[in-house]
């Protein structure tokens, strides 16, 4: 019962499987949340101590129910990995006021109604870890990212806002930069002349995403940028 | 009836109010938005061709309608100059996620749903201009002001994606940063030990943000920042 | 004699030319100052109230003795225009030390020692205006930018520390990020497919340089950024 | 002879020292330069497979011998980590034209002559790591950090056209902003009242700098920020 308990949201079978892993074999019980329950469970059969959660980060109001059942099943979260993420990629013509709100509600509100959640947590643990999976839309708004720009600034500025206020709490709080294309079955699919050097692998991420956690007091980390060693940038 | 047409969303007795004096001062109809019609309608009565329109910039299922009476009564919008930014300044502990929201359904969604009527307007005047008026908040994630910077941050990203994307068809769009206090009753009142050096005027700001409507095609600005000579940034 | 004067460093044929014009039209007395002293002097014969001054950036040792002459046979700087801006644009395997430091000896160091030249006689007018012509690769290092762009980015420092320092005492500091390429014989010639409107005008620019200097202090901008409409950013 | 050859420039009694012990802890031998050769020689007596090369990086005319005599001494390059970073810290009035080149000279044109040297040892090794030390000052020019801060700038951007134009030959070029006060006996003293928490200390800052020269291919870091979780920013 004294092993540390991390929680990634959004987990599918690329990143958040791979976080999953990742702290589960650094010693880490794992509350993996998704909406999609049937891939968790065989994921959670996988990984020891990993549990399995159902939760759509849009529904605000299931949110304290579902981390009090986490705190009450695993223990209280030293460990928060935020990696839901989906939005549009679209210009304003092509973009609809749904579209819209559903990148921010996914990427900037979850993660709000989370950590007002984990916060709490936290300071019962007297520390923690919160770190963001965020994207370059994050920083540049390109004319075809729209609702996904938007949703990935709002997300760095909460987490800024968070950082500046948590940090000396000894609530470390990092957003990470992805700038490339993930290793995934659909993206491999949908880029076939691509080869295996362009793309980033989930579990060298996940590398970095454990270091942020693990880095001494003294010389904590906001924000770092990743991207494969080909990439133009 | 050939006059351009100018629509100032967000009019209060600060900016709003100087940008329109401003651009009816320059040759332009101008219409007037705001939640509060009483005080937009004493000002029209100031401003020749000013008309005064009730809108609020979170009620986006009445945008549509709106602006298309603005279309008939005043004809196409020529320049739109986004104003409304509301937003609460806290952390997150003392942030609701119906302020958090809030502060985004102004900045940025009312953005949105605006823009989304007015560029088809611009279109069939082969051009036009959309100048926001955003804040330090909007690259700074305070730790005291989780809601309004996360806001800002996602209103700039549009802003961004809406200039890649409609510059080239000659809508210049641009965004202002706002660094500093603007002078009003209310700043004055709050601050009554800081000298009159201390403010930003709203009539100042509104000779940079007529300036941006005014550039040549081939030397436009995305962003600019202003504040008054003695702040300490 | 009561004309305010403005000094042009860096004039060729492009915006330094085009600036002088700008500020002759607008009733100041403009030193222009280039390596280059004939084609100075013919503009000069153009322009009512301009001199040329002959002065190599990189030959700190001199820049004393032409400003003060500037002062004595013109009167005190009122405005400074920082138009030098060579630099090569090199990876680092093609890119010499030479080149390396010549590029900054230009950008950085010559606006050094121009601006401690230039600083005490805007002090005895109780203000002043330095506006720095600046590049994208200020804000970017590019792979083929070395030199440049590490020469741009310390200008922009530089630039930064003045604003923070002299904004207080009425010295209106402001950087302008130039990002595109300009309308000169040699780039059309250089670029013979591209169409009137990829180019950026030299008249144009001069708009927005100075409408910098008219700037009122209670809305000051310290950075903005120029581009042609169709720019992809 | 197979442990792979880590250079340090600018060793001194905090950083320096500590990223010598770390790379010599984790199996580097480890190539110590300094101005004060006295120092390197007591550190390089604790660390194994350690030494001492005196050097001057505004020496750039002796770069070439010290770095081949590396090469034929201890192996070609795999890791440089740029630790030089002095620089006045004053306003442009307490500024000299001096004080403004060496600064540049130390942090910008040093790398730049010792990345040339480096690069073709690192092809010869089919890659390698390249990590600057960088400080807060890099992305903000404050009034009074005038010639360091523009010597950072420089620095920071002679890495970003090096991390564009070297990752793809897996030669990974980082850079580390620095964000605070380092732990030293002199830093101390100067600020006697500062708790403990106040310090970065150099080892933690050590593991991050390691950190960077390990991450996989697929997800490199060009820039992270370190600062003392109790840092206001």
């Amino acid at each position: 019962m004294s092993k540390p308990v991390c929680v990634i949201v959004g987990v599918g079978s690329g990143n958040g499987a791979a976080f999953s892993r990742k702290f589960g074999a650094e010693g880490y019980r794992v509350a993996m949340l998704a909406r999609n329950i049937d891939y968790l469970q065989e994921l959670a059969a996988e990984i020891p101590d990993a549990q399995a959660y159902q939760y759509d980060v849009t529904q605000s109001d299931r949110t304290a129910e579902v981390f009090s059942r986490i705190e009450s099943e695993m223990g209280a979260i030293s460990v928060l990995v935020y990696n839901a993420g989906a939005g549009a990629f679209a210009n304003i013509d092509d973009s609809t006021v749904e579209s819209f709100q559903r990148a921010w509600e996914v990427n900037a509100r979850g993660l709000f109604v989370v950590a007002k959640q984990v916060i709490p947590q936290m300071r019962k643990l007297k520390g923690g870890n919160i770190v963001i999976i965020g994207a370059t839309a994050s920083v540049k708004g390109g004319a075809n990212f729209t609702p996904f720009a938007s949703a990935k600034a709002a997300q760095r500025s909460l987490a800024q806002s968070m950082a500046r206020y948590l940090d000396p709490e000894k609530i470390h709080v990092s957003y990470v930069i992805v700038d490339g294309v993930i290793n995934l079955e659909r993206t491999r699919k949908a880029m076939p002349d691509k080869p295996d050097d362009y793309f980033m692998h989930p579990d060298d991420i996940a590398e970095s995403v454990f270091f942020l956690t693990q880095q001494p007091a003294s010389a904590w980390t906001f924000e770092l940028d990743l991207r494969p060693f080909g990439e133009k940038w």
